[in-house]
């Protein structure tokens, strides 16, 4: 089944949900745009997501990476799909125009990697990578690494990775043991063993740039003793041309359960040349620059692959026939059976709200980025911050969720991996895990974005939200939004004032808490989107109210519960 | 990591918790069996599992299955295992003794079938498949059968397979085409295809007994025209010897997401001999006879996951060393972390109330199956019906989901193959499809055992329940228990009084409705657990109520938005 981009319901929320345009308009470095450029971009998006991405999907699963000596190849395709990707200019978009990017809108930017990550999550993520390395050597290098690496990132000819774990230290960084020497030229020699490096090896670019965290030999223990470098595959003379390879290699890879056409990677340095970046011990700073972009963006995993197995779901609905069903002659197609489209709706309402969210979260992440109004951009932080973690952690738990529900809408069809609904599952199931775990968002959101600001980020946010719902005129579902609003903020500030200092209970009650708050956060654009009047929105609307939302009072219950409220 | 068979959590269930011995002392079947030789074959059950099973459980999923011209070899090292299965006489633990069986209770099978879905769910399901077609046959065929062949597929020299599925007919049995057509001499022809044949074809025994469903020339259409028959893949002499091969054979073995070392087949017949069981037109009423025991057997392929996944989850929060805890010098054991003790806690207070149900689902059917007494039966029948559906289904969705758990408390470690933990959950998947997919038990529940007898199965079942309690001294439990009973009870009520013509209402909240039971079983269960004061019940208890008992606040109000309540 092919791929069809949902350039429709992209538009929507660009022009009639959050109306990008003015509201991007007073950037400068927005000025430009319009809602007819996006519109094309995501035309093209789609057109490249459905013919080239795609086509690569199901092979690139059966074949997965391969192996040997210190060489990764990729499935089959793929080096061209890259090269295509690279002339297409897809790595490039949000990039600053500085160094021959696009800059354009991150807000624009989620729709595209959604669909991306539809058509093909594995490929997605050597990308993803690169983008990192590029925005946190934009923030933090100095301007010699930047005229030396960054056009080539930007436009995809070289790639990046991002070399964090160790195979005792994931979680927890402050543990890492890898080393780096000062040298006399003011280069550093790292030796240590990384492993997971999404990307650390492959054949799709002639250099990979790799970001890695390590430890001076006179850094304090823990957190603050991390410094980052830029360690190079290949040595980059001053013409640009490529030295001589430096000593870090891949020593293997993982065997995984998904995402097979990602290559995993144990990435070993052995007195590996590498260049400071942002200062000793500020590794784990600079590192956070990047993180909530590579956040959304593994958020928007979850995303694509719900929504690629919810076009396949309601499809597959549509043709197969089983049972009798009323006003049918004969055997009916399943999409008459309530309990399939229950399933089916539960897909549809959780990927589109989580795709507005995506849009919302960008336009601040845009705003932070880029407005020259200071109050405009601290206020843009602070929602960034808050709904990056919701965004990582609930796109992916509901993703895997909804990918399993599009498995079951197959039957035993979906068990086999024929029809390619397993595929989904298992490549959305590492969303949960990397690029800090659910948990560890969880974890991120209570604790520093609720209570160490003392709920001011999310009474920021309610504060928007209830403007907004002003001209709201469903004044039925306003009341039901308007009481949980409410009573999430009353939580919340239970949980400052009671629990600020008593880690443990935050801990217990984490997960629950970041599901409660996204279902809130759900609710509201549900109601948005449904006021505009558009098709079939307010019938998901009352479906996410009725069947989704409930969801969000057992949370409040079980973390009530926990907190002996 | 090595499989610990929880024998003793399954004695605590036979003696402390439901006095199974007394239980069952009146039932003349039963009445030579004691506690001592049930905690005896417990202990030889949990050796298998760790000795003969687990050990080929990995090298299984990542070998599969082989097909070649027909043939299907099973991987290393399952052969041999098969006949120590059958030499060590599990095979027959619950068959009749009249046939060679040992006659032992369901109640205390159901923890050996735990067990070995622990160690081996795709080794297990060879057993399983045929335990159904013997009791089918042990039910429904005539003496010249059962004498043919109870004997061999109870001793396990032969296996049996189920064939049901048409690539055409899944859920909707009534629309299959594979054809019968009677001969003089009383036998049949059968032509005609199936998919998904669990076991239909392999290389560890010497003779595969199918049952088959099909229609007969003059059967009418729909459900009511479908005959069963059993149909060999090498004929019998009357001597018990195998004669030729029958036209019945395997033209594919499907590649799937999990379970791979069990054979899923293509099963082609080509003027097939076949005997017909239970008349014409008698083959759903048939099949239905051991469809309860196979669904409880698939339900703890969830359970028995859910527990080898908790195991694994266990030790290695234990081991696994992140992040800092109050009282520990250094690094903390992840078991120490609040976020983590919660992911271990649901899976264990799921598990555990899983296998409880279990036992009591199996007392049920060993009276409904052995006791004389016909007030005894009749309503142990009504019980077994009733709580089929539900312990198939959540039992099932739960394990995934505890399987994933399980996973996410392994990290990145959890995502690779080598530890383990992703095979759990791909081979957990199946059980919410297979046997009737999850959905299609939840309507079961609502339509069949509830609507149509106007609730009076669960009627029955809530006055058990609250005699026992009357005991029950935990009186601030006891309170919310009462209160959550009464809720399911009046929901049923409403369900039965106004939606009882509306099956598309009854579709719409059947999964909802389903789980929102199981949860309120589960309470009781649980509170029963912690009545008898054993060490660590009453805190598990505890942790069930107050986190994962309000899934069931969330899931009534999804059922009354939906119904308008």
């Amino acid at each position: 089944m092919q791929y069809q981009a949902p350039v429709d319901d992209m538009m929507f929320l660009i022009k009639d949900v959050f109306d990008l345009e003015n509201r991007l308009k007073g950037i400068a470095d927005f000025s430009e745009f319009d809602a007819e450029l996006y519109n094309a971009i995501l035309e093209e998006a789609g057109k490249f997501a459905t013919g080239i991405l795609q086509p690569i999907n199901r092979s690139g699963d059966e074949e997965g990476c391969q192996f040997d000596d210190g060489v990764v190849t990729t499935p089959k395709g793929f080096k061209e799909a890259y090269q295509a990707y690279v002339e297409g200019g897809w790595q490039s978009l949000t990039a600053s125009a500085q160094y021959g990017g696009q800059g354009l809108p991150k807000s624009l930017h989620v729709l595209v990697e959604e669909m991306f990550y539809s058509a093909n999550s594995s490929f997605c993520l050597y990308g993803s990578l690169t983008a990192g390395a590029y925005h946190l050597l934009q923030a933090h290098a100095d301007d010699v690494i930047k005229d030396q690496y960054l056009a080539k990132l930007i436009s995809g000819e070289w790639s990046g990775s991002m070399c964090l774990t160790e195979a005792h230290a994931g979680s927890d960084l402050g543990i890492l043991k890898t080393k780096a020497e000062p040298q006399e030229d003011g280069t550093y020699k790292l030796s240590g063993s990384k492993i997971f490096i999404t990307g650390g090896e492959h054949d799709m670019t002639d250099n990979i740039i790799h970001l890695v965290l390590a430890r001076l030999p006179d850094a304090p223990a823990g957190p603050k003793g991390i410094s980052l470098f830029l360690v190079p595959k290949f040595m980059v003379n001053d013409d640009g041309s490529l030295g001589e390879r430096n000593g870090i290699r891949c020593g293997s890879i993982e065997h995984k359960m998904g995402i097979k056409a990602s290559s995993t990677c144990v990435i070993n340095m052995d007195d590996a040349t590498g260049f400071i970046i942002g200062g000793p011990h500020q590794g784990l700073r600079c590192m956070f620059t990047m993180m909530n972009l590579e956040r959304l963006s593994i958020g928007l995993q979850g995303v694509g692959l719900g929504e690629m197995s919810y076009q396949q779901a309601f499809d597959y609905a549509n043709d197969r026939l089983q049972g009798r069903a009323e006003g049918v002659e004969g055997t009916a197609p399943i999409i008459r059976h309530g309990d399939v489209q229950r399933m089916l709706k539960t897909m549809q309402a959780y990927t589109q709200a989580g795709r507005a969210l995506a849009v919302w979260l960008g336009a601040w992440l845009d705003e932070a980025f880029h407005s020259e109004d200071e109050a405009v951009v601290s206020k843009a932080q602070n929602m960034a911050a808050l709904l990056t973690p919701v965004a990582k952690a609930f796109f992916t738990d509901i993703g895997y969720e909804v990918c399993t529900i599009g498995q079951q809408v197959f039957g035993g069809h979906g068990y086999v991996r024929e029809w390619g609904m397993e595929q989904h599952v298992r490549d959305a199931r590492i969303a949960q895990i990397y690029e800090g775990t659910n948990g560890i968002q969880a974890l991120d959101l209570i604790g520093r974005k609720i209570v160490s600001n003392k709920g001011a980020f999310l009474s920021e946010l309610l504060t928007d939200m209830r403007d907004d719902m002003q001209s709201f005129s469903d004044t039925s579902h306003k009341v039901i939004l308007a009481s949980q609003l409410e009573e999430l903020e009353s939580l919340s500030i239970k949980i400052v004032e009671h629990f600020s200092a008593d880690q443990d209970k935050q801990q217990y009650i984490a997960c629950d808490y970041l599901h409660y708050m996204a279902l809130s956060l759900y609710a509201y654009l549900w109601l948005k989107m449904a006021e505009t009047g558009k098709d079939g929105k307010k019938e998901s609307m009352q479906f996410f109210f009725n069947r989704l939302l409930p969801r969000a009072y057992g949370l409040k219950k079980s973390i009530e519960n926990e907190l002996g409220l």
